[in-house]
């Protein structure tokens, strides 16, 4: 087994990326090769003490910039940490990608290197999302923003294979993310998502409101990659003001400031359920191969958490799961 | 002033509505006007001691249910606690409608009952989400799941009037809800609408991500209806979760049952910066005439504190501000 890293990916490249697979070695001892500038690279390994054999650095000399367009990554910087990164993957050897770079980027990049599994027309960011009843495991968060109702159905067959595989939930269920749980809610995509969900996905409960995603009603959730993105980023944006509110509160007052301390435990067991640095990387499903997205703001720990998911990935052949799904029921 | 509410309206009525509006009589010592089965409300008010003058009742004998369709609602049900409520604002002397009950109902019926401002084509819901700098108005929260650009335009319009007038900030920025900053981001809606506040609203700012409705960075956000409702849903849940999930990790504990107890003031005053039972109801925004919407899940607090909204919408001559806003730049 070897997982392929971009080193350049993520707002705090390659400083978080290498500790964090550093820290990944250690603890997994599993094979990593970095890619992008092999100097820089070299040179940010050189801080730590780790067992050589564990880390390969293949040369990529072009850095994609988190807003570069995607098309221009593709036809203009060939030779990027992404592009390099995702072309390892067609040898034998190599067996899963994370970069926590330029989204976009690295969608077009894994459906122009690697391509398609036959049966999906499109790939589709997972997330796994704390709930009360563990996980709710969403896709697409941002992949494809113009969803088609097959895109969504091809999703969910995606979906049941992963959280069965990796996230251990036996006969997971699915829901389609509405506004509403009468069939007759939503957009157009939504109404004909759910017929054809409902025709073709034995495991489908049928339409789920957004609240839904945290209390866990169906283990997987479908959705179009727009409406997907701003559930992470609303979610992200809460979770972080409300704990610099908490904070802001606790610092007017002494005796909560007393009470704060020994709530310490459970407050960071709370937290500890609902941060997404430790979930890793999020899969990017319907690709032929294995690659894992990490957010841009990647602490060391995210990507050291991206690293166990892509080598659970790997010991759970998700992959190979996923087009015997598709083949079987596409 | 004269506010009409719906005793009908929510998950809990008529008893929490009656709850609040006794409550907000006493403080606030606005005149009520309730709408529903006469004798059921009848029935309800004789639990309370209350200045009688101050509750008029206009019986309405048929009721809306959370799960009729709009359309029903409007050819059926024009003896509803909706419609009739809605109606008494073509008279003299009823100032707003305050109704918990069913959105797509209340929408439709104010839509049909009032008409459009001029200048507006579709109505918008409004939303007060609480922030690192108090707070983001956000419409539409679910009024109108197939926006054009042109309505984001008029409720780009509409927010900065509201937000000034009524949340009394200051020339008010506005934000477009993407899913990222640079123009080029989103579905062909949002690179429209880009253009056209860039083109006619001098206070537009560009896109806001998902999570600056948390952070603040633009005081109104702007956003098709099913994307606006997503965003309430997803909020709604995480924080009834989290705070679920954090009581479950405090009753495993002593110390921390302790530390929660010593914290209480501090939690407190963060819950009621994210309570929405505290902003009250949420104005429907581009027909002729003031209405709120209430949760359905509205507690006797948040039917009081819709009451104390609509009260402020009256005072600060909200639909004539915006009437006069639309026709100038409309």
């Amino acid at each position: 087994m070897r997982i392929v890293v971009d080193a350049m990916g993520g707002d705090f490249a390659p400083q978080n990326v290498i500790e964090g697979v550093i820290d990944a070695i250690k603890e997994y001892q599993v094979p990593i090769t970095l890619t992008g500038p092999k100097e820089r690279i070299e040179e940010e390994l050189s801080k730590y003490k780790f067992p050589k054999d564990l880390i390969e650095v293949i040369h990529a000399p072009e850095v994609v910039a988190m807003d570069d367009p995607a098309t221009v990554v593709i036809r203009q910087k060939r030779q990027s940490s992404i592009n390099v990164g995702m072309s390892l993957l067609k040898k034998e050897g190599y067996d899963a990608f994370i970069s926590a770079g330029n989204t976009g980027a690295c969608v077009a990049a894994a459906t122009f290197v690697l391509g398609m599994i036959q049966g999906v027309d499109r790939p589709g960011i997972g997330c796994v999302f704390p709930s009360l009843k563990e996980f709710t495991f969403v896709i697409d968060v941002g992949a494809n923003t113009a969803a088609k109702p097959e895109h969504l159905l091809q999703y969910a067959k995606m979906a049941k294979v992963y959280a069965q595989a990796v996230l251990k939930r036996k006969n997971p269920t699915i829901g389609l993310l509405n506004i509403g749980e009468e069939e007759c809610k939503g957009t157009g995509l939504e109404k004909e998502a759910h017929k054809l969900l409902e025709e073709n996905e034995p495991n489908f409960i049928g339409n789920v409101e957004a609240n839904e995603v945290y209390t866990g009603k169906s283990d997987c959730i479908v959705c179009d990659g727009y409406v997907g993105n701003i559930t992470l980023k609303v979610s992200e944006g809460l979770v972080e003001s409300m704990g610099k509110l908490l904070k802001r509160e606790i610092n007017k007052n002494p005796v909560s400031k007393l009470g704060a301390l020994l709530l310490k435990t459970s407050l960071s067991n709370a937290k500890k359920s609902i941060d997404y640095s430790e979930y890793g990387g999020a899969p990017l499903l319907g690709v032929n191969g294995l690659v894992l997205i990490g957010h841009g703001r990647s602490s060391p720990k995210a990507i050291k958490n991206a690293i166990r998911a892509a080598k659970e990935e790997i010991e759970y052949n998700v992959l190979q799961k996923i087009k015997e799904e598709m083949v079987i029921h596409g």
